[in-house]
Parts: structure tokens; C-alpha cells; sequence
């Protein structure tokens, strides 16, 4: 019902978004996107990509005196920064463990700059649109707070992480990394700088919590909400995996140890624990939605790596262009952005079927 | 473009599927996709549920003569022991981890009878449907193996995995727990009977491989080819997980250690290694295909647990009805399955893109 | 949103349909249903085919202790007279103006008997659809009703047509052929019995005409209100034409003859007149949205007819089997049924997007 | 799979279009789709509306090398010559049979400056859209050909209408009105300057015919080509009908008159007549696909007209702004393209379908 289309490539005009399916009469501003657009944009701190982008928005349609009218909502974002030459021996080489290969495979041409549609760049698009769901959802009362939980093997303790209260965006945002543990979020930025300084690159753990989401929402076969959260998750460049409430970690557990006793409160029935992750047979119960998401290390490192010419011949590579050693720290954004489209869809979903004809 | 829409209740009359944009000309018959949905049926050995149900379907239209028409295949496949007075007490009782309270806080109602639509008997539909998107793969070259990796803690060891050839379907069915790998087999099927016996459950990883994809499948953007097959994954019931190449173990490497070198092979671009998984960008690369899904334990256990009644009330249930007590020896074919409905589904996408119009 | 699957051939196990994304608590039954098959269904009057078909429906799915559920409602109607061997000639012969030829050239092969999937028996599954559609609406006061307006060249007066009140169900049951103008009603059936003495067939014209439907239904730019009733009403077989309003008479007029003034009724804007039909801009304006459906004359005729073989070569062929002479009377339900089936999708989407954040 | 994603309005920042699925290597050129857009924009001639807009289109994305990469085209073309304070009036009035009072009844909100979202200017991005679907079907050999065939009751003879051979472009773009019959065009062109010096304004009907379409595009049950098509025309701003073939005139005509025998030409099966307009059952049968869409006359005329103010009050208002006093003209080149978006789209399905997996 929400849904948006994005376009651009990395060294193209730009890139961006059209919005559909907005309610109307939601205020919105250029200024409060922008301030989404600022925690994913390079060159925001000392440990991301120094490419110089302001990655302004403007807002093309579908907002009418300060408030969305219901129409699409298209914004665009001009690339600025764009040094395409850097990119000339990617014309001819594929750079391991990433797109290059397997879009020239599907469809027999490539835009090589900077990986042209493959480019984290075209994550702008949801960003912007991310911004328009998150403010439609925190009219709600609900909240989104995703931070970075490891870094390589760098974690968040345990112990601190399952008894963490709900992190406040301060929190979250007094590190460059965005990890809201300091000790932490400490011993990551010096990790992520010591790479970088090796000309080599690291992944980690976001983990993403939700408050406020009430029971109801999801489909429950084919549109589970863990199930279009993990698409939503794994569509992210640069994503391996996804995990709900105990995940992995969970199937260590025998069924007594695992199962959410429900307990009374207010006469409501509340879990006692929370091992479901806030999603029992694919709807939301009512409880926090928490979930984990694996981002690889960075595929582009500055270090020759074995690889082969669009003619099939062995060569070799050594990176180049400008790259996050570390993608986590902006990628904290673009996983909440997600988060909120997938609920704000949800959140009609159910009010269609269950909400337009009182019976 | 290949779509499955499926329907049913445990208790109810029956469930089904159709199949709706399947190519013409497939020759198939209800013995093939009976053979699969044996795989999953109840009752099929003494480590899963003892309900009693043949799972007979009947293809009632789109096969004409012995083959597809490219019609809607509709199937169907009645229950037959239904017992539904033993849920009586579901009526009024939540279930611990189960969909009761999510359901009746979306809909206002639900058939609490073994489940009603969140039983897992809802997978017959995509088991049925999965019969024929294999076939049509198997056409292509394209084999698909999912196999049981880890039950609890107890899993096929990291070498032997890492290294495991090609597991044919006979070292899959060979034992009742559907794990190639003999002697962590045994021991599986060991402590599947122990928890049994114990009233209590377990869960653990399936691991599913792939062969013979092209490069070239998968959406760059919102439906990359891993983020189809995670939503696939997490849309079945008691899944919390998914992670595809290197996944989550992955992040602990450094991007030298991670990347998948280029080498050439016969002149074709081939990966070293293949912590990629077979996808990267969204695109499959050529390489084998791979994945994990977390299965948590069965939430019905056969224990006393405190829950909540419909009015509010704190109170006990101890499970009844008749259920697995580790669902994954069942739920591998339901993996193949769904894996093989994405990969056909994206195949029609590619072609219909990539090789409609040759310019 | 209100999605429905039909399967099924003319002469296969049966037909049916799967409805998705019912709200749930209606209260409906079988017979509720099977009352608006009735009205579509063979033989049940002199003037249509004498196929002896019960229809007789079974709920499969989705409904429990009476009310829908929420989850998909699966309905089946088997195939009883079945007489495939009657169309033995039609597996080699393409029908004129039938789908025959359509279907092989595009699926390379077909269900030969009565038509397989392009028989007019699929719209059974619609039908059983559409009772569930017409129940929702009539809960919010809508009320739809289609009747003949033409066979061949006998209409309704035209200023009998557009002076007439709202038909009553009873007013339109009234005669066999479904139309509510007594005069008009004597005369077509008698044409209808004409031209089946005489091996032939006639077309017309339906005209729908919905009381009820709020302003707001519909979306402004390719799924407008219009825009999916005409694709709804093309979509049915023998459709040849669809006009709303003014339609096709309407561009006659000079815009000041053809405009609908606004006019303040207790202080709300009504039209003067309804050359719109109801819609402007793609939404619902309130008043009362009608149009008409072109209807040819049935392909099938008991007449010798020049047609070519599947090898190629120049034959003959009669019609045999047993089709209506006029296919009009049988396709009011179904008329009224996609109408329905469109209405309701359409308030689902106004209310999710318009009525789920209230801003 | 061929999608398109419009936005804009009249008096925003522009107007646009995303174009998703297009296959990659059509060399396309931004001259090419300004070619298009120059046959809809304003200022073309002295019968249309003399707003001035160059309506000059920048491709954002989606084009690598002057050729297609697969990736989303984005296309923008600003707003030049917008006079939002002409438009004061309506900010309060609703203007008869236009868009302002449903859209306001819809969304609360509107932005009235000529029409906002209603407005026609929304067509660009899908002649924008269209040039690309007409370039991809040209290279299969496709031609499609709209034309003026009637203003008001100024109509090209039957006899002519139904002998005329396909015509070329510069035929139809030999007039103003884009009507390939001179003496016809003439007099067309003749009643539009009368009309639009008394302030008022006519509709008409448009002739759409296709030629080379292969047998087998269209699915068999709710997406039939005709019913595709029928959806294309009605979504745009004005129509009011739509009919294929023999359309509403062929349900005059018994079945033995308007049925089309097959002959054998060349050992192929052709239609004697083509009173099927090219499609049976849904699906294309090879022969030339034609069918008329109604337009009503412009509803916003230059004379005092009665309406009704925000607060229900009866007021009067004359139109104002620029505004043709007859759409046809200008509607030409966006029938040609909604057709050709339509047919790639089924193209592409058919060869998933069909194509992929070679049985």
C-alpha cells in the first residue's frame, strides 16, 4: 500500500524516490528528511568515506502548503561529488564480492562507475521515504532505534544488550559509530581505524528495536511481518543475514526454556519474556520488535586482490575510489528506514481488511 | 509470475493451493507431487506426530492429457483425522508462543482448532506447488538439497559441512531426521525421542544447497534474489532465521579474508571461495547456492505453562493434540520448496526482461 | 486487497475460486452464496442453455461458526454434466470467434472440451466472490444492481431508461431475461427464442447502476474507479465495450450541455444532473455511478461456418453442444459480482491509506 | 513487469516518470522521447492550449552509453509557465465535472492550482514512458497508429474509416487534429475554433489500431489485452468509453453475421472479417488489434457556471486559465503510448510464461 520506487545510480545525475500511497495531511518539511538523509550521507565523521556529497533533497511533488496531499511524493537528490575516471579500470575488471560480475551476466551491460545501480548510493531513496514512514508511525506512538551491536568481533555484552532499556536517539548518535554503549562504541572506532589504516575493511551486527507497535499487524502466511522485515533487511547492500527475537541463538533451547509465558497485566495478556521477538505466527503481539542484521565487511578494500578481465583473462585489482572501511555506522539509518516502510504497509494492510468494514 | 496462493485450516475441510502462471506443456501427475508431499506428511516415522493424515491430493484443474495447460493448477487435499474437541480448551486459553492471541487481536475471532490457519498445515499448498517448480528447475539442470545441519547443539561438524559434496536424496532420506551425515544423525534422532518422552521439544538449523542456478537471477533493488528467498524462509512457520554464504560468521572476518577472489575457469570468471553464497548484488553469480534457516523448538509442549484466558485471567495449560516434537525432519521439503517456487518465479522475471525483447 | 484466484475448466473436476484478504466477522453461509450462483447458473430458464448443472457450492475455508475469519475463503463447485465427448470435433477444429486458436498459439496446446479454461464456467468462481463482495457493501448500504437494456436492437426507451427509479431485485427477477421493462422484457425473449429455432445468437447491452458508494472510492491516476470497472467488465467473456455516464453519446454534447453544475444540498455539493456517472477524476463523487457493458452475440451457433484445422487446412464446422442463445440474462450476476468485487478493493485501499493515520 | 511510476502536478516543480523492468541495450536518446512529448505539449497549434511549455525532458537514470541498463529510467520535466494565482478562484470553488470535489472528499486536501494531481500534465511521464515501449516494440515489427476519427458528430465516413489502410505518421500529424481524412479534419478543425471562441469546448472519439502484435499476448481471465487496454484508456483524464472490434455497434448483429470464419492463408489461420478487433478470449490472435476510447468535451469552459463553495454555499464561477477546447488532438500521442506500455508489459509476460522453460 506504501510503496516506493527508487532510481539513480552512484555516478549518474542523481538518485531518488517516488513515494506512493502517503497518507494525506501529514506535515512534512525538506529540513526533516535532509536531517535522515545527514546520518547516512559520507563524509559525515572521521570513519566513513570521505566523498564529498551534502546529498540535498528536494521535494518534487506531492506536498502542497507543508503537508502531503496524497499524490506521490517524488524527491530527488543530485550527485555532486562524481569522479567517474577513478572508476575506468572497473570497466574492464570484475572486483571481487561485488555486483560487477553478475550484472553484466543478467544484463549484458553495466554503468561501471562507483557500480552504478549496485551502488549503496541508490539507499538514499529509501532514506528519504524512511524518514516520511517514521514520522507517519511516531504519530502513532511508535518508535524505531536500530545501533550497531558488534563490530568484527567487537559486541555489545551480552548481559548489557538483553537488559538495555530503550536507547534513546542521543544515545545513539553520541558515537560516530552508533553503537550506544561507550566502552564499546570506543574499542569499534579504534577497530574500524586500524583497518582502514591496513587499506583493509570490517562487518558486524545491527540490531533494530521497535517500541510501541500494537498487536495485529502481519499477514500470516506468505506476508509475515519477520517475513517482509527479512526481505527488507537482506535487500540492503552489503546484508548476509537476519534474525527475529532469539534467532539462532535460540534454537540452542529446548521448547520450556523457549516458549513466552503469558502473563496478565491490566487484565492484558503480556509475554513474561520476550524470545518471540514481538511477532508470533507472523503478527505482532504487542510486545517490542527487536531483530539482528549481519552486514559483511566492506567488499572494496585497498589491497591487490586476484581477479578476472571482461575477456575471461587472471589479473589483478587494487581498490580505489572512496569507500567505508566499515558500513554499519550508515547503515544504522537506512536499516530503521526500512523497519518503518515495512510497518507503515503493514499498518494499512491491516486496517483494510480489518478496519473499513465494521462488522 | 509464478504464484501460489494457498488456504486451509487444520480442522477444517481441507487445504490447497493454486498455482497460477505455471508454463505449459510440463508433464506432471498427482503421483509426483505426492511423493513430496509424503516427505512432510504426519505420521511418517516415530520421530515426528503420530496425527494420522494420507494427504492424498487431487489435482482438479490446469493438467490436461498428463500436462500443464498454463491454466491455474488448483489441488487439494482433505483432512481426514481431524479431532477437534481436543482444542477445546484452546478455545479459551492462549498457547505460549503460538499465533492464538496475535490472531485474535487482528481479527476479532479465529478457529482455535489444532490452529485453525497458523497450523502448519498450510505448508501442504506450498509443498504441492513446490512439486512443480521442481520439476520445472529439474528441467534446467537445477537440483535443490536441503538436509537437517543442526538440531540443538547437536550439528554435522564445521569441516565435514564446509566440505560436504552434493548430498544425493537418498543420503537425505536415509535417516528419519534428514541429516546426511550418519552418526550426528543418530544422535539427533536420539534426543528428538528423549525430549519427546520428556514432554518438551527442540529446534535447530537447516541448511538447503543449491546447483545449477545461471548467473543472472534476482532483482538489483527491493527483491534481490537473498532477499526472497529470507522473506520465503521466514514465512514458515517456527522460522527466526536466515543467513545465506558466510551469514552471520562472516562479520567476524576482515574484507581481505571475506572476498571471493575472481579466477578463471574454462575462460568464465569463477569465485575462489564462495562466502557470497551464490548471490551478489542480488544477482545470482554462477556458484553454488547456500543457506540456513533457524527453526525454533515447537512451541506445543507437553508440559504445564502459565498463560492467559480470553478474559484476562492468569491460568495453566498443558498441551495436547498431537505434535512434533522437533519440526525440522518435516520442514525440509517445505524449505526445497519454497526455495524452488522463488527460483522459478525469478527465472520467468529474468526472461521476461532479459529475453523478451533481443537488442 | 480483496484479491480473488478462480480456477477450473468447463469440462475438468470442477471449478472454484480462493478468496484472500476478507475482513473477518461476516456472517455468511452457503446458501447465501449458492442463491447468487443460482442466478447464473445453466437451465434455469427456457431462454438460456439447458446444460444441467446444480452448482452447487462448498465453502472450503475461511468461514467458522458462520463468520469469515479473516483467512482465505476457499470455495469448489464440481462439474457434474460433463459430455466431453460432444466437443470431440473441437480438438481439431478452431471454433470462429472462439479462444480456440488464441490458446494454442500462445500455450502451444489447450483443454479442448467446451472451451477448457476460456468457458464461461471460470465466472462461477467470481459469482461465489461476489456474494461475499455484495454482503460487505450492502453492511455500508450500497446497493448494486445490473439488468438487461438491450438485445440487439430492443432497448429500453431511452427516457424510460433514464427517468427509471432505482430497480428492485424482485423488479429485475421478474423475467427470465433480466430485464425490468415488461414491454421490453416480452419482446427480447421472444427474440431470444427466434434466434435459437433458428441456430443463431444475440448480443446487447447491461447496464449497472450502484446506489450508495461514498465520495472518495477510487484512485486518481491508473487505478481509477473507471478504469478498473471497465477492466472488470472486459475482463468477461463476450464483453465487447464499456461506457460510464455519458459514455460514448456523451461526446456529442458542447461541455456547456455536458458539465454536471454543482448544486448545495443541505449543504453539501451535489450535481445537478450525472453525465459523470458518478466519478470525476478517477473518485467517487457521491451520486450514483452507472455505466453499460457491451455484450456480442454468443460465438457458438448451430449454423455450418467456415473455419481451418490444426494442421491448416480449410474445413467446416457446426456448433454442437448446449449454449445459451444469448448469453445477457446469465451474465447480470456476474456484471453485478465484478462490480461489487471492484468496490469493495477499492474502499479496503481509500481506508488504508486515508483512514489509518488520522492527521 | 514493465512499470511506470508518474508524479507531478500542473503547478509544482514538474512532472515525472520512473520506468521499471525496461529491458537493457535499447539505445534510446532523450531527442527520441522529446519527439513524443512534442505531439502532447501545449502551444503545438492554434487549437490547443496556449500555456508555454517546452516540456523538456532530462533522463536521470536508467541510460549508460547512450543504451538501457535494465535499471530504473528516471525522467523529470520541469514546470515552466505556471500561473498558480490564476487559479485562486477554485481554491475555494469546485469546478463542474472536474476532479476538486472528490479529490477534496478523498484526502481532505488538494492542491487547486489547476488541478493539482487531476491535472493532465500527469500524461507527460506516460508519453515519456510510452516513446521507450514504442521503440522496444518497434524493434519486434509493431506499429501502432491513434487518430482522431470523430469531433462532437463530425465523423470520418464509416466506409471510410472501416477501408482505410494503415495510416502512416505523417497522415495522422498532417493536421492539427490529428485525423488522417483531410476533408474530416478540415471541418474538425473549423468546429474547435468555433466552439473555442464561444468559451466552450467539444469531445470526440480516438481510433487506436496496432499492427504486428503475435498471436498469444493477454492471460486468459482478468488480465485479457482487451481488458488491459480498457483499464489504459479509462485511466485517462476525460474518457468515458472504450470498445474493441465490433464494440457496442457489433451487439446489433446476430452471432452468424458478426461471427469471424477462419481461412486458411499461406497453411495459417486468418480471420475473413475482424469483427474480434485482433483479440479472442482475452488473448491476441495476430490480427490488427483496433479499438475507440470516448473523451467527453473539456470540462473547464470559458461561461458562467453554477457550483457549490467549500462551505456548501450555491455560487457561480467562469472558467479561467489556459485550456483546450478539445483534448483529442493532444490525446493522440497518449492513447499510442498507454497502448504500447500496455503491449510490452504483456509481451514480456507471455515469454516468462511461455518462454522460459522450454517443454
Amino acid at each position: 500500500m506504501f510503496t516506493i520506487t527508487t532510481w539513480g545510480e552512484s555516478h549518474g545525475a542523481g538518485v531518488g524516490v517516488v513515494v506512493d500511497g502517503c497518507p494525506p495531511l501529514l506535515p512534512i518539511t525538506a529540513e526533516e528528511i535532509q536531517a535522515e538523509l545527514d546520518r547516512r550521507r559520507p563524509g559525515q565523521s572521521d570513519i566513513v568515506t570521505p566523498r564529498n556529497e551534502a546529498d540535498a533533497v528536494e521535494i518534487l511533488s506531492g506536498v502542497f502548503e507543508g503537508k502531503t496531499t496524497g499524490a506521490p511524493i517524488a524527491m530527488l537528490v543530485r550527485n555532486a561529488d562524481q569522479r567517474p575516471g577513478a572508476y575506468d579500470e572497473m570497466r574492464e575488471k570484475f572486483r571481487p564480492s561485488h555486483a560487477d560480475f553478475a550484472y553484466q551476466a543478467k544484463y549484458g551491460a553495466r554503468d561501471h562507475r562507483g557500480g552504478g545501480r549496485s551502488s549503496a548510493r541508490e539507499t538514499i531513496g529509501r532514506v528519504a521515504a524512511g524518514a516520511i514512514a517514521k514520522k507517519l508511525l511516531s504519530a502513532k506512538g511508535v518508535e524505531i532505534r536500530a545501533f550497531v551491536a558488534r563490530v568484527q568481533d567487537l559486541a555489545i555484552p551480552e548481559t548489557v544488550l538483553s537488559e538495555m532499556p530503550f536507547p534513546s536517539p542521543a544515545q545513539i548518535e553520541a558515537s560516530a559509530v552508533r553503537c550506544p554503549h561507550a566502552a564499546t562504541a570506543e574499542a569499534m572506532i579504534e577497530r574500524i581505524k586500524e583497518v582502514r589504516a591496513a587499506g583493509d575493511s570490517v562487518g558486524g551486527v545491527i540490531r533494530c528495536r521497535v517500541h510501541g507497535v500494537p498487536a495485529g499487524l502481519g499477514e500470516p502466511v506468505f506476508d509475515r511481518l519477520e517475513a517482509d522485515l527479512a526481505k527488507a533487511m537482506l535487500s540492503l547492500p552489503a546484508s548476509k543475514g537476519f534474525e527475529i527475537g532469539s534467532g539462532f541463538a535460540g534454537t540452542l533451547l529446548k521448547g520450556s526454556e523457549h516458549n513466552d509465558a503469558w502473563i496478565s497485566q491490566d487484565g492484558k495478556p503480556r509475554t513474561a519474556t520476550n524470545r518471540s521477538g514481538g511477532v508470533q505466527g507472523g503478527i505482532s503481539n504487542g510486545e517490542e520488535i527487536f531483530f539482528n542484521v549481519a552486514f559483511k565487511p566492506t567488499a572494496t578494500i585497498m589491497l591487490p586482490q586476484k581477479t578476472v578481465d571482461a575477456r575471461g583473462a587472471q589479473t589483478e585489482l587494487t581498490g580505489r575510489g572512496r569507500h567505508d572501511p566499515c558500513v554499519l555506522p550508515r547503515a544504522v539509518p537506512i536499516v530503521e528506514s526500512m523497519a518503518a516502510l515495512v510497518l507503515v504497509d503493514h499498518w494499512m494492510r491491516q486496517n483494510a481488511q480489518c478496519g473499513t468494514f465494521q462488522l
